[in-house]
């Protein structure tokens, strides 16, 4: 273990933390400071298992370690993002995923820790993601940042006053499960009814994209042709070539990622939403600003903004090397 | 004003402070310390008009003062819970409220310490029961309490690492107005549409009664002989008279109040929730439990508990007393 004096002078020298994105296909890595990522980026496919994938991980950290060893230049802390629930404290991973199978009960941070001598600090992708936002548009002064990641699912992350919040029982931001509708409509994939998630990811497109085109003829819209393959692709690619079904498909999209952040609006006002994740790029902001605006009261809808992440997909990585920076600092501090 | 010496000195000596709930139809105070009410309330009826109700208050922090001269003890401050949307630096209304008229813009804070020469706070009325509830439970230490407010409209409060959370924009914990449904089915009395407020409130009650009501004939159900005077009152007491109608209204509302619930569960994973407000007499909460365990992922629906509040009505007047202590306490900490 590292004594809060060499800590100290890690961190006094500016040094860089590495940051590692773990998600189901792939896993990324780069170097941060200050709220930006300072090396290029290296990544490998997602091994299969538990202890490939900490092997994995192993070797990205050595690999960056070797870098700086003939630059001259030390690493402060290793930051790892994972789908999940996180116990941010001991840095097990508590709740599983269908993308990661076996991955629940590792004890991530201890198993890394052993292997690579760098302070290590685990925690949810999205919560990562949101911490990343938040570090790179230096809100972390602010009241509330809400970061919405839309993606096959949904994910977010509240950062409170600077500071990660996770829940009482690390299960905090989970807002892709806030309940969209009554009357149990639609399944999500998590077992429940009618969260957001089933109805604003890229699941839920293509879920709407069927309830609309089931009757119409492929004389109607192209996109009929195949309604059972319907990809968020073919909807979007329709919507831009002009077909009238794919545009009411992608309106009525809008219209339900809008209603999940009034409902954020509502309990949180933030001082704004972040949209990240492979369907940002899909969102019109514009309609989505004006549509969240008419459905939250007056004294919210002035003051709210909502914005595209800029980061290209590098938030989590941000995020998972901030957070084991001002871990340390907090170390420091007390 | 006071400076911090002064400040100092009236908390060293633990003098209460005197907490005013300011509603529609009565305005009550009582005189608080540890988070407990420690003088008997004194009440009056809402008067018309800002003018009015400000002398209302004056009236009530001096007759408190006369006490405390008799008895030889000091008061530290005067919290003040309002309904609307409260600037707390300065203590001003921004947002009217119907119950109010005319309240909107009133610097109440200003006003009311140019008159009687103590520390006061302003603070919304359901925010100041969240804190009330948390203080009188000793929870100031958790990571996040949530207080539903239930009566003719639904109020919510978040306290967060024993901070009152109000949003960026002091906006934040209107729960209320979170997004229950889809298809604009039910207007809320805000001017949007489905709002939980317009579900699982006093109001949504019996325009949820009143649905089920429509086509059936008073032979049916006793409820059916004034459907368009239906009252909450009458749903619960047909219900507990066996009223097999009475009972599915009130099922169907406990389904709602639990949607809500279960939203705010994943987005906060609190601590707790308590139930205040009218309406927590007509809630089952073993069946509220279960029924948010039920629409939970199971991580979330494992820990958490729904408790009702056991302070009768004098959350508001606890919380809006703590937080001017807090407040002082603050000061000095600066």
């Amino acid at each position: 273990m590292l004594d809060s004096t060499s800590i100290d002078s890690l961190l006094k020298n500016n040094l860089p933390a590495l940051g590692i994105d773990l998600g189901g296909t792939k896993i990324r890595a780069a170097l941060v400071k200050d709220g930006r990522v300072v090396s290029q980026p290296r990544q490998i496919a997602t091994p299969n298992g538990a202890d490939n994938i900490i092997k994995g991980i192993v070797d990205l950290v050595q690999a960056f370690q070797k870098d700086g060893n003939e630059a001259q230049f030390g690493i402060a802390g290793v930051g790892i993002a994972t789908a999940g629930i996180v116990d941010c404290n001991t840095g097990e991973i508590l709740g599983s995923t269908g993308n990661l199978p076996g991955w629940s009960g590792t004890s991530l941070k201890k198993v890394i820790e052993s292997q690579i001598l760098l302070p290590v600090h685990v925690d949810n992708d999205a919560n990562a993601a949101a911490y990343g936002e938040a570090s790179a548009r230096g809100l972390m002064h602010s009241n509330c940042v809400v970061a919405v990641t839309l993606g096959t699912g949904i994910g977010g992350g509240l950062v409170i006053n600077g500071k990660m919040f996770r829940g009482a029982h690390w299960a905090g931001g989970e807002i892709g499960h806030l309940r969209l509708n009554l009357g149990n409509k639609r399944l999500c994939t998590c077992g429940l009814f009618d969260c957001w998630e089933a109805y604003g990811s890229g699941r839920g497109l293509a879920a709407t994209g069927r309830d609309i085109l089931s009757g119409l003829s492929a004389e109607q819209t192209p996109l009929a042709k195949d309604i059972e393959g319907l990809t968020t692709h073919a909807i979007v690619e329709a919507a831009r070539n002009g077909d009238i079904v794919g545009k009411r498909i992608l309106n009525m999209w809008h219209e339900h990622v809008a209603a999940g952040i009034a409902s954020l609006a509502h309990i949180l006002d933030p001082d704004l939403f972040v949209v990240t994740g492979g369907l940002a790029d899909c969102v019109d902001f514009v309609l989505l600003q004006e549509m969240v605006v008419d459905r939250v009261l007056p004294r919210i809808g002035e003051k709210m903004t909502i914005h595209k992440s800029e980061l290209e997909g590098l938030a989590g990585i941000i995020g998972a090397a901030q957070l084991v920076l001002d871990n340390l600092l907090d170390r420091i501090a007390v």
